[in-house]
């Protein structure tokens, strides 16, 4: 038996990341779920975000946007930045910055994995303005690189220790690996009653 | 020390779910991590889909799709929507189906949470088809509808049990909830070395 709770846009759990963009000459962040993949290759990612926002205007200034993505430690921090609005409050003392190869898109140290994009597109809907952009560099602390098949991969989920969020305002933080990708259809009886 | 790994659209963790539509009549579900939401009031959601995808042909066809998430439990069958495609292989039979007000997008009993979903924008980037929708209706399977202050509202996550996914091609389980969204901040001290 369903139940209708009306229109909630109830994607879960939801990965929360730290937007950043150049505002005036200053860097500045903004606390999102509203992100998420569009292509992989090439690296395609969104994030949306309410049309009056303070980042907004830094993205549109320069066409670049950074996604961050904290660790549980973070957590107050990252909170923060989604309760206060740069047109009031100067973010941009909250962390260490760098800049990468698009010289305008700032990025936290402290956050394990970094991206780097270029807007590729833009357009609003309702009252949200959405920004698609190809991820042009991608950042990793050093401590969470790790070797993959003699290639430099990210760490697993569990060492990265993201933070998730869901619609019943909470946070959480990722539990176990339960299997692998493109593995676990394997251990399906391809009959519908069959489990 | 931030090491380099060029462009990777590593937005984590991934939550994973089943996209649905009916194509030539029959219900296609195709697992996508390439989800997210882009509003919140009005409820808007989209999924990326690969251009030649054949559950695309059911969302041009309709104007709708479902997007579904399965729990832990549907690992094997999740997985296996993502090893194979509706151009060869007929997925209507592996789960019971039910349809909402829009009729033509189907849903699937199993899975905890169902959004329906109209499309409001379509657009192609790269070699994805991204489809925009507005959540039209959210259905809940009856024993995760919980009481909220005296409006009926979602379990948490820890009851839902998503299955999440990310860029090693591990599925994870969601873990322990660790704070209160626009309460955690409170717990800072506003200097940026205090912490």
């Amino acid at each position: 038996m369903k139940v209708k709770l009306g229109g909630i846009p109830f994607v879960y759990p939801i990965p929360i990341v730290l937007a950043g963009a150049l505002v005036q000459g200053r860097p500045n962040f903004e606390t999102l779920g509203d992100v998420g993949i569009m292509g992989i290759n090439p690296a395609i990612v969104y994030i949306s975000s309410g049309k009056r926002h303070y980042t907004n205007l830094g993205i549109l200034e320069h066409g670049t946007f950074s996604i961050n993505f904290p660790h549980t430690e973070l957590l107050p921090r990252t909170d923060y930045c989604g309760t206060v609005s740069g047109h009031n409050v100067d973010k941009s003392e909250l962390f260490d910055i760098f800049y990468g190869q698009l010289k305008t898109a700032p990025m936290i140290q402290a956050c394990p994995v970094n991206l780097e994009c270029k807007v590729i597109k833009e357009f609003c809907i309702r009252h949200r303005q959405v920004f698609v952009g190809e991820v042009e560099q991608t950042y990793v602390s050093e401590e969470f690189v790790i070797d993959r098949s003699g290639k430099p991969g990210i760490a697993d989920m569990t060492k990265l220790d993201p933070i998730i969020y869901a619609l019943d305002n909470r946070y959480y933080r990722i539990g176990e690996s339960i299997g692998v990708g493109y593995d676990e259809s394997k251990k399906l009886r391809l009959h519908k009653t069959s489990d």
